[in-house]
């Protein structure tokens, strides 16, 4: 791995599949580019009812944007037209982030159940992620990543569950899982 | 995901495969922890050589414990007897980290590159997660974990690269890969 001479250019990052660690995995990639200073912002799509530790934890850094939009489980709601409306607030938000270059790194947390459940075009997203400055870092997190958004990623990780503790009856656990 | 009524039960996490995201999901789970007032340790038995953005916020988290006590890749080490005794002297200190339970969150990071080069003994580690407090989580990273760790885990995620930016030509970069 060598250092840059390059310009920054920003890049693409796609964590989906079904196993664990896409969020956490992103939050990872926000403390590192705290550490180097870079300015941060993260949208979340879809969490939104609980305090997460991840929230908690972003109340105390004064330097990150951190915008919890969603409104829960779409498979928990009553009102779909209320989700949708919210996916739609949460993406304006994240396209002004993403569009007006003052974001080094702009995180898209489960963007991609917005996509699944038809809450915001597809071509829409793209189109922003297209165009947007040079140098903006943006990660999307979410299982089921439409095939065009991961053609146009610099880098997908997939996470694959090779075991999973909920499945063995082992509950979701305060500071870890969420 | 219903919320513990159990009394908390640490959990052995593996984060392994090829593909990126592995210190970055455990930084993560820092992150999350750390929002949850959880009293977390890091452990890194390769990283140190260079100042990554991971350690540069670390140092700015009083309430986190950030060792940083790897030489670089063994691959690019010309002393094989130095590197394996900074991997004993990191375990030294992660062994007792986890043992004392006075943490709840004990990260391991790169721990299987160790096992891979002979410098730590998987059974001496194994041992002592078995033995460890019941409340201490403990993540693990690093390609090609051991079976026998793997069959211990409570939590598998394999991290499988769909693709990388590194082999389309585009450089590592400032805060985002390090």
């Amino acid at each position: 791995m060598t250092e840059q001479k390059q310009p920054p250019r920003g890049l693409l990052v796609v964590y989906t599949g079904h196993g664990k660690g896409k969020t956490t995995a992103a939050l990872g990639m926000v403390f590192r580019a705290l550490g180097r200073g870079l300015r941060v912002t993260v949208v979340q799509f879809i969490k939104g009812k609980w305090k997460t530790g991840e929230r908690l934890f972003a109340e105390t850094l004064p330097q990150l944007r951190f915008h919890v939009m969603g409104l829960g489980f779409t498979w928990e709601s009553d009102d779909l037209a209320r989700d949708k409306a919210a996916a739609r607030a949460a993406w304006e938000t994240a396209r002004e982030e993403i569009a007006s270059g003052e974001r080094d790194l702009v995180v898209l947390d489960e963007l991609t159940y917005t996509f699944h459940y038809d809450f915001l075009p597809l071509e829409e997203v793209l189109e922003a992620l297209r165009t947007r400055p040079a140098h903006v870092h943006v990660v999307i997190t979410g299982r089921n990543a439409p095939e065009a958004l991961l053609e146009m990623a610099d880098l997908v990780s997939e996470m694959v569950a090779v075991k999973h503790p909920f499945t063995a009856g082992v509950k979701a656990q305060i500071g870890v899982d969420f």
